[in-house]
């Protein structure tokens, strides 16, 4: 059986994806979770801020997972760029447009109000940004190109699910993923 | 003076950028506009959706007359995208990373539960792209390359407003800038 920590966390972390920090209420999260109210300050004394920041580190790590899947046993790293990029447009179009970043809007959100989620936003990206840079090295791109790289990926996927779901449309994804494959193949070619 | 109409749509517009759709509340665009609070529903009957989606209208216009004052009397696309991320970082930086894109919040928070604020969010968004790729043909930039080098250019800027918010930091915003300035002086090369 899942422990009330964790029913918490998960029921925080996509409340949070689906609605935001302002968006979600604790009474939200005690039904989504079904624990007792009390259990909430028993596990997060910090209150919402506490448990925000927390389920963003949950939602950062899922989502890494999903992201380690395109790339850690990648053959090429053209190829899994292009794959991630068309995946994340396929979940889109697949869910009407509303999976995307978990984690963008709350950071957006907390960026200036909230120190501890804009410090647990961080955190997560930084985590993206360092596996897929290792993945980038094992994949034989320069190690000086490949933070650059994977930091330039991560701003076109971002701005690509901002653009494709405020037009419902995927061309923004198209674009971002036929940059990002330029971007690594000309990284990879020694210079 | 001003009229109350406007008085109310400016406050929301700040509101919405600084604090999000979900974190304002009618009593602070009451106080901060200073209009009883009985004019809120005379001028939106639609009530705060309403007034949402009207304020990211406003609030996308007086971002386009800022980027329009970067790129429509440019006498060089590559220099004008240059010059429009280094002030974006600037701005960041002067804000201690609040000041931002105006409307990216809200159009996450509200693109999966407001049809009218996402539609909003759109036409905003479309309007910048629009602008953007006239004056990149004006520039002499082969037409059937201009939008989509808009668009890049747009997601760019808005995954570097995201990850500089959540750093800190303005490495984002150099490796965006330093991407456009090669992508607009790439598309401007006859092929």
């Amino acid at each position: 059986m899942v422990k009330t920590r964790d029913r918490i966390l998960e029921a925080t972390a996509e409340l949070l994806r689906r609605k935001g920090y302002h968006g979600t209420g604790l009474k939200q999260i005690v039904k989504a979770s079904e624990a007792p109210f009390g259990s909430i300050y028993h596990h997060f004394p910090g209150g919402k801020e506490e448990l925000g920041a927390e389920a963003i580190r949950v939602a950062g790590r899922t989502y890494n997972a999903l992201i380690q899947a395109f790339f850690e046993n990648a053959s090429d790293a053209a190829e899994a760029t292009n794959a991630f990029f068309d995946g994340a447009g396929v979940v889109l179009e697949m869910t009407d447009y509303e999976d995307a970043c978990p984690i963008a809007t709350v950071a957006l959100e907390v960026a200036s109000v909230s120190e501890p989620m804009r410090a647990a936003s961080g955190e997560v990206f930084e985590s993206w940004i360092d596996d897929v840079t290792r993945d980038f090295e094992t994949l034989g791109m320069p190690p000086e190109r490949c933070r650059d790289v994977a930091i330039e990926l991560l701003m076109l996927i971002e701005g690509a699910f901002l653009l494709c779901r405020s037009w419902k449309s995927i061309e923004p994804m198209k674009i971002a993923g036929s940059r990002a494959v330029d971007t690594v193949r000309a990284a990879l070619i020694p210079s």
